[in-house]
């Protein structure tokens, strides 16, 4: 029975599109010129602040994309590699491997180093890859990997990458607003992340930060026009326009995200709320039975994964289905060797939220005739 | 001074993003999961009506992609030219001469027919370009040339490009949704829009309709991850989804555009609507003095281009910036050879806005001391 009012939305525990705000939204109820200067004056206002989040406005720089994450971490590879580069991936989960299939599409030489999805990637292997492959010119790793919600330790794989000399990209999709992150600090050239996640915006287009020094030697490297990254920054800095149409409507939902972003007291103040999402989550999930796939140490609070319940009841369409019609949209497994699901802490959303989640969740395992004795083994 | 109440959006008389009404925004105000069936059955529906608009769903498909309309361009080339193929490049305009510039690089091997910005490519000149060189295995033109507003006949192009058995991609960009175009009469195999132009959506995403038998057979060729036209079409056809974060709040604003559409009318209706906007124009244009660059024979009415007056006080930024502070966005031109500014007829404007900028016109020539005696030579 769907129990939830049609005039509603569901609330979204997914890795985004997320939640957001009815400003937010109402921020789309306008159509500006995209060559206007009222528009071109908010897209620099979003890029300014972007910076801001992260490095110092002096030597980075940020360049908005349209699509989504993907087509960011494409236009990345595709934009700042040389002919006779070389991409070293770090790979522990599905994003990781995106990386890789992406440099295998564009045909960037690449190698890898491959890890349990619930292992982050070795940093003694890391430095041993470099120290043996002089030819590797760049390392590319997910910070947040959605996948399963590890968190993996870019900034001391950021060391041991400038160590050598090599230029360091990180996939901060998830995680960027959430965890505060110092590019210099890290070592990061390209970080990529996207307008409906941490910030709170809706999808339609990714950003990617930027060391400028790096990448303004990117000369001639581009392997397409539309995710052409440097020319996509100089027309940014030119007459501040996007060379082609932009997603007006969303940048202009990007703008309030970011204003509220700083209303809600930064960084700091909106991971203390994600991570109280995630506390509250885990502490009732685990009073019902429920088992996370990530252990402690390696977790994050973007998004948790739970084992399946082992019990003959348990279905996750019809978990997914009831706990829908409830209002509480979750989200499938991405696992290659476990039966999960996942639930997210991002977005607009906040304990009462959450509980009201967790209070469906057991409500709905009551209906399913599942009670979840019997630990998963790990 | 600016007259303009800050409340309200000024009219927006260009080629895209475009005025679009207040229910189509509105319909943005609601966060939808991506992988949620709610979504799943937009996305479906979306793809339905879109090929209903020009083609046999037997034998036609329809394929989103995220980005501008220039991402599907680049989408479709970069996935549907085999490496062994060569495309043949029909261009009089600037968006001719982006296919030719995609072509390039992505190292796909081409030849381009290159005409001057008012003169339509000549069908005989491509039947021997096509009959001289066999290797030409795709012809790729624009509809609807926005440079300048000239309309190219694609059903001419498209008979000689079928005797020639190659395959036919057709730019329709700012055309699709205003003039009624019969994929099959045509022979075209790929036709590429976008979301904004005149289905009357909001920009975020572009639209490829495809012969679905033509790109069932490209497996392989995809040039990039993010813009691999197949890989998106199996994705929306096997789980309903797109591949990579969609943009759903811009899809679900061109889902309401649609069915707006079907309520005007239809393209028929639409198409008129567009056309008297033009003629309301074109008559006060004229009468002010004004001479359209492109010859009536060849013009559509999408965008007139029109001449910048020989008269000492015109400036085109005065006369744009005072138009602006009245409430009406006019384009810049885009031509190589000649002075021209651009007014555009599509969106969600009637003959009161069109009247309304023409009264601003004259207003804006009185305040500038602007009186234009001599006729401009074409």
């Amino acid at each position: 029975m769907n129990t939830f009012p049609s005039w509603k939305d569901k609330a979204l525990f997914t890795p985004g599109p997320l939640t957001t705000s009815a400003t937010v939204k109402q921020a789309m109820l306008r159509d500006l010129g995209s060559r206007d200067t009222e528009f071109i004056d908010i897209i620099h206002d979003v890029r300014r602040r972007l910076v801001a989040l992260c490095a110092d406005p002096q030597e980075y720089t940020a360049v908005l994309m349209p699509g989504s994450g993907t087509f960011g971490v494409e236009a990345t590879l595709s934009s700042v590699i040389p002919p006779e580069g070389k991409l070293l991936i770090l790979i522990n989960g599905a994003y990781g491997s995106r990386i890789h299939k992406i440099a295998d599409v564009q045909r960037i030489p690449n190698t890898k180093l491959v890890y349990a999805e619930n292992t982050q990637p070795d940093p003694a292997e890391l430095e041993a890859a470099l120290d043996s492959d002089k030819s590797i010119t760049h390392v590319a790793v997910v910070h947040s990997e959605t996948t399963t919600g590890i968190l993996n330790p870019i900034e001391t794989y950021g060391k041991i990458v400038k160590d050598h000399h090599c230029m360091y990209i990180v996939d901060a999709m998830s995680s960027f607003g959430a965890y505060p992150i110092d590019m210099k600090a890290c070592g990061i050239d390209y970080l990529i992340s996207s307008a409906n996640k941490c910030i709170e915006g809706v999808p339609g287009f990714s950003f990617i930060l930027a060391r400028t020094a790096a990448l303004k030697a990117t000369h001639g490297y581009a392997r397409t026009l539309s995710l052409d990254l440097l020319a996509q920054w100089e027309g940014l800095e030119g007459d501040g326009q996007f060379r082609f149409t932009p997603p007006t409507h969303v940048v202009l939902a990007f703008h309030q995200a970011l204003l509220e972003l700083e209303q809600e007291g930064g960084i700091e103040a909106r991971g203390a709320r994600y991570r109280q999402n995630y506390e509250i989550t885990l502490n009732a999930m685990q009073t019902l039975g429920f088992q996370p796939y990530v252990e402690e140490s390696k977790r994050g609070y973007i998004i948790t994964s739970f084992y399946y319940p082992k019990h003959p009841n348990f279905s996750f369409q019809v978990f997914y289905k009831r706990l829908s019609d409830k209002g509480h949209i979750i989200y499938p497994g991405k696992l290659s060797h476990a039966d999960c699901f996942r639930i997210g802490h991002i977005g607009r959303l906040n304990a009462a939220d959450v509980n009201a989640l967790m209070s469906a969740v057991a409500e709905t395992l009551q209906e399913m005739h599942v009670e979840i004795l019997e630990k998963v083994e790990a």
